[in-house]
């Protein structure tokens, strides 16, 4: 975010230039949240184990705790003889000491007694006499055994930061008794919905030639898909001192905002320019090699990042969920870059593109093919009858009915 | 559902059956939500259109509202010459009549003027002198309109039942009116954890041979993942006659019960007994034809589903993720089957693995290459060392370095 307003000021970028390039410094707080709120959200510090863990030796297996060497060469025709001496209750310190000739029954996850240093499968033993077993099966030493350090060595790394938190990262950190954890804030994401022809939702009457604001609610949910926090700010009409004012009120209340610009050429100066005069204002680009979503600005003011999406909903939301979402995930703190999975599927029909962008492709999945949908980019059937997309590159010349491609299937 | 305890008892089942078969009838209350609230949320109904979308023809373009067959043949060189009669404002309805050999200018998403047919782009035009436009290239009839009802006819259905409402569902919805919905309530999910070993997470003290609970909190993100409400119910001692009450005292407020149960032959066998008590219970599975997760339960009673995890943490979340999110997602009103995507990368060493199962393998993605991660299976680290997983089909022995696979990476 290095350039001048000046010069840049009608800068048309590639998409790979938006994600790489455009990194706005700006992250959420920080706050502290208990562990049962923490799914999905992302250490603001590697988190360390505060102590060995399972913290005591344990068994893996249901058996017999035994000396290793006692069992060697052991088998069905030669079996080893040990006198079972005692059993370890689930959750209590082994009593007792494992001696050589001896054995003490350890069920799975239970601590290891004093002495032993393997543990029989029960399935490896037979009971020969009351409080006498035959070992059928040698074990080496340390088998059936998970040593008190060996999920996780005290001050090991058990959660990295920048990277959400996954149901197994919460599993490793209740382990240890991680009970609280720093975490970035989930973005504020306030959301300005332009025009003169918008009105709210639950408009009682629309009037001919009004329309209902479909971008407040739906950026909302991919800001949420994002890891953020909606703030839906109501509806601007097209003025341009009108939506410098709103811009100056919420930019110290937002960690991104959002502009839902109106889609004609005149509205969309309008708001560069309203957000050109806000204060320490840098805009980035105005324009992407991206298709739809051509008239899509990225600029900044006092260092928090301003996204202004196409005014038509359908472009509006293909932007938002390539660019404006890494951008939440960046400004919550993410470091990692998620990989993305896709489902393979046969092209169902040529796909005709001009070199020089990248076209995002609505699709619909039919079994292993991928149908493209088309469509006035007015529409926003087009998306909701899509399973998933797929890019086409910008130095492609479009794709062949019958090529393998990849579809990001939709949440 | 229909196997008796009797016959059923033991029965081991494989994974497949255990996701076609297993199916309860059961499904989460309906109810009513504003649609900022509806991200992710199943509807209970088809949503139909109440009314024309757009509700009113439109420019698609920034241009000229004309009789089409006035631009027919118009060139560079042969212009079609034009008057200008009047200007549509943005959410208003549009003044005027195009009359032959006039136009009106309308702005992207303005409505179309009574008479006009077709809109020229202002790019295929030159303002002549004031007042006039010189069309350079024609217009077909229809071209640059959107239809009053081409996104949605009124009583067209906008958002199908059994599918969770993505970004632009919501945006269809808004843009239709429809602030309200019936959705699935999120299945409440009890989650009660076993053992003789167990504390809390939080506990202060952990004496030797006790563990803290990883299961609880981490499950529970499993079933937020799926759409659930994960209502942990705390820790029940290794006995019989409580788990049998606490399940018995809980089955009424459950959509799903998971019992983490311990994982020692003798507990296992205690869990079953306990759910075999239970009113009207039938019990399934015992046992599943999957590595890690063999000692899984799959059972009801009274016709709410309980599903019994192997005691291992890191078992108990693989199977959670490979059979019980379906289950809660399908509680949850889904009856759409998604289609998940996958990385391919080239796994980086054999795989073993015996034929008659489904192996779960942790995968730890570098670039292209896929390694897949091994350790005592009582270990969570090898989970959260994972960047996904893959799935070694029930018929295959394993598989070859080199290979192409489809890892899951993990949320």
């Amino acid at each position: 975010m290095a350039s001048s307003v000046g010069r840049e000021f009608f800068t048309a970028r590639s998409v790979a230039e938006a994600l790489t390039d455009f990194r706005p410094s700006h992250r959420s707080a920080v706050e502290h949240v208990a562990l049962g709120d923490a799914w999905g959200r992302v250490p603001a510090a590697r988190i360390l184990a505060p102590a060995p863990l399972p913290g005591f030796d344990r068994s893996s297996v249901d058996g017999y705790a035994v000396h290793a060497a006692d069992t060697f060469g052991a088998s069905d025709s030669i079996p080893a003889y040990l006198r079972v001496t005692g059993a370890v209750r689930m959750g209590a310190a082994a009593g007792g000491q494992v001696t050589p000739g001896s054995a003490i029954a350890v069920p799975t996850g239970g601590m290891l007694p004093a002495g032993a240093d393997a543990v029989v499968m029960i399935e490896h033993t037979v009971e020969a006499l009351p409080g006498t077993i035959e070992v059928v099966h040698p074990a080496a030493p340390g088998e059936g055994i998970v040593r008190g350090d060996e999920d996780a060595a005290a001050g090991e790394p058990i959660a990295p930061e920048g990277r959400p938190l996954r149901a197994q990262d919460l599993a490793l950190l209740a382990a240890c008794g991680v009970v609280e954890l720093p975490v970035h804030r989930a973005p504020r994401v306030t959301i300005i919905a332009t025009g003169d022809e918008v009105v709210a939702p639950d408009a009682e009457e629309v009037r001919p030639g009004q329309v209902r604001d479909a971008l407040s609610v739906s950026i909302g949910a991919l800001v949420r898909e994002a890891g953020g926090d909606p703030q839906p700010a109501g509806i601007v009409p097209d003025d341009r001192d009108a939506l410098e004012a709103t811009l100056a009120r919420l930019v110290g209340e937002s960690d991104l905002i959002v502009i839902c610009a109106g889609s004609s050429v005149g509205i969309r100066d309008q708001t560069a320019a309203a957000v050109a005069a806000l204060e320490d204002a840098e805009l980035w680009c105005h324009g992407l090699a991206l298709k739809p979503g051509k008239p899509t600005l990225l600029a900044s003011a006092g260092g928090i990042p301003i996204v202004g999406l196409p005014g038509n909903p359908r472009s509006a939301l293909v932007v938002f969920r390539l660019i404006g979402m890494p951008l939440v995930r960046r400004i919550g703190g993410w470091t990692a870059v998620p990989r993305i999975g896709a489902v393979r599927a046969r092209l169902a029909r040529d796909l005709p593109s001009a070199a020089g962008r990248v076209d995002v492709v609505q699709i619909r999945l039919t079994g292993e093919e991928a149908e493209p949908l088309f469509g006035p980019s007015a529409l926003l059937s087009v998306l909701t009858a899509a399973d998933g997309y797929l890019l086409v590159a910008e130095e492609a010349n479009g794709l062949s009915a019958g090529e393998q491609v990849d579809v990001f299937t939709y949440a």
